[in-house]
């Protein structure tokens, strides 16, 4: 029997894991948002020493998977297995950065949601008994991302209101069956949601029916009032995305309207660095999980959160081809207490 | 303490899952290979009706998803998660195809190791108690994979000797928590591992590494001898990776000779069908394992099998800067008893 299920789409884990370390790289636009004091490392500029940005992207991963680590005060040794992914055709980003870690490694793909999906796997690996120590990671890379899905970068090609500015970033957490915390506690796995939605520019409106069907999944399955929370913060729904999501969370009766943010919202400064929509990309909910929130659980500023990686299930192949943009959207809740 | 760990890379599940179902569906090349007689369902053509072929292959696994739960006589809803992945960039495969299921979903990308990724993850969530049922599936597509990673189909490019012939094919495996078998047993989960081989047309080089890693790992952690087990099969290395991951294995201690083989080999008759050095894709160990392997343990020809599938870890873009191509490789021990 599937003893730790609870509700449809929800696992309460016996024996939550304890987030005992995170380590988060962004970019130098990044490093100029809001956010800018939370982060670990601030990159100068977007190749950080490499031929291109490609390897840039691996390479900040590697690193935060690395400091992470090293954070943890564990050797490599000792880690069982890196949970990782990201958006670039076949991941090149992550089997690159472990490539020298020798560790053992599964590799995600759940476009912008990677950072929960991983974080939903690692915590049920822990709390199932097969392993003590592991990483869940992920990065994006502004370039990258723009020149893979998009155009090429010299282009300079107009972003109409509605697109979303990748985030260059990584963010790594090691996960431990011991620690003080914080405590992943439950794990709301989320479901293909197509809308229907085709317009590559506007990523918010294509993801946010998937976010709101796992927040609300995620209350009828645990029981949890709206205030047993004090944040409840998405991927990188964009500003646009998020009054989407919200307005069909309040609809099913859920206000959660003063306890929720997204991480695309809160990255960047819109009014001052023009980034249209907000935020997005596997990095931006790493990054700001890692470098931020974290920070605010450890401190008690924050004492339970629930974070949404939210991700958008398309390739450029399937928009020529005529295909609307699924989305998805994984939820893990992180409490400074094991309830 | 990860209770369920032995050894470095393993892991010995206490409730081995049983494979309750499985199916395969391959393409008109396949279904005229060795193993035409166990495939469940062999395609007219490469289109089956679609518009393109990445339409189709994202079909066929739909259909070996939806045929497998049937076939377990269960209805769709009690299936709790599904976890796939395949070759195209951003796995629209697979998230296309579960898109109208609404069951939980978890994307992977091994490359061609996932099939034994999924199996690995998926049985760890039953063992766990997350779950009673859900689906391990992945597919492959030959003109899929050719024009996205190699040349137009259209241009009729010559192939060298030691490339292998991509597979169409899908194939689903459910999982339960009950069940009279097979069993999978114990997990090994591979390390990326890089031999420096930089010829994209020679992934059973790239992959062998990795594949021997797994394997001289698996008997290290495990104890097993190699009489213990009735078949080692790989997911795709082909006739070169084969001969490659044999010579490091025997080098290593390990006589698995009279008992090793491949997919890609098994799959196509190299002489008549005229695929080079055999074989490859997810869809190959998937199809290969769900329609053959599971058939000859369910009738007790075979007891105890090690399937690892073999992925090659890189992308268009990585060899065009001139990265080499790291391989991986997953083994699952898959038995009729539960020791």
């Amino acid at each position: 029997m599937a003893v730790k299920k609870i509700g449809k789409q929800t696992v309460r884990l016996k024996n939550p894991p304890s987030i005992i370390s995170t380590y988060s790289i962004v970019g130098p636009k990044e490093g100029d948002g809001p956010l800018k004091e939370y982060f670990d490392f601030i990159l100068q500029d977007d190749l950080c020493g490499q031929k291109t940005w490609e390897k840039c992207e691996s390479k900040i991963l590697e690193d935060a998977i690395k400091m992470a680590i090293k954070n943890a005060q564990l050797s490599e040794k000792k880690v069982e297995y890196v949970l990782a992914g990201d958006l670039l055709n076949q991941i090149i980003s992550s089997s690159f950065a472990v490539r020298n870690l020798g560790i053992p490694y599964f590799g995600l793909y759940g476009a912008c949601s990677t950072m929960a999906e991983s974080l939903s796997l690692g915590s049920m690996l822990i709390d199932g008994g097969y392993a003590d120590y592991l990483v869940c990671a992920t990065s994006s890379h502004f370039c990258t991302a723009e020149r893979q899905f998009r155009f090429p970068l010299e282009l300079g090609n107009q972003r109409p209101p509605t697109s979303q500015w990748t985030v260059t970033g990584a963010g790594a957490a090691v996960l431990s069956s011991n620690g003080l915390g914080p405590y992943i506690t439950h794990v709301t796995t989320g479901k293909v949601v197509d809308a229907g939605i085709k317009d590559v520019n506007n990523m918010g409106a294509a993801m946010a029916p998937a976010a709101a069907d796992t927040i609300i999944q995620h209350f009828k399955d645990t029981g949890y009032r709206i205030d047993d929370y004090d944040l409840i913060i998405t991927g990188d729904l964009g500003i646009i995305g998020k009054e989407i999501a919200e307005e069909f969370i309040t609809k099913a009766g859920y206000d959660i309207s003063k306890i929720f943010t997204d991480c695309g919202i809160e990255i960047f400064d819109n009014e001052r660095q023009d980034t249209h929509a907000g935020g997005s990309g596997c990095g931006c909910s790493a990054s700001v999980f890692c470098g931020y929130i974290y920070k605010l659980l450890k401190d008690k500023t924050l004492n339970r959160v629930l974070l949404i990686s939210t991700g958008a299930l398309h390739s450029t192949t399937s928009s020529q081809q005529g295909e609307s943009i699924p989305g998805i959207a994984h939820a893990v809740t992180i409490s400074n207490t094991k309830e």
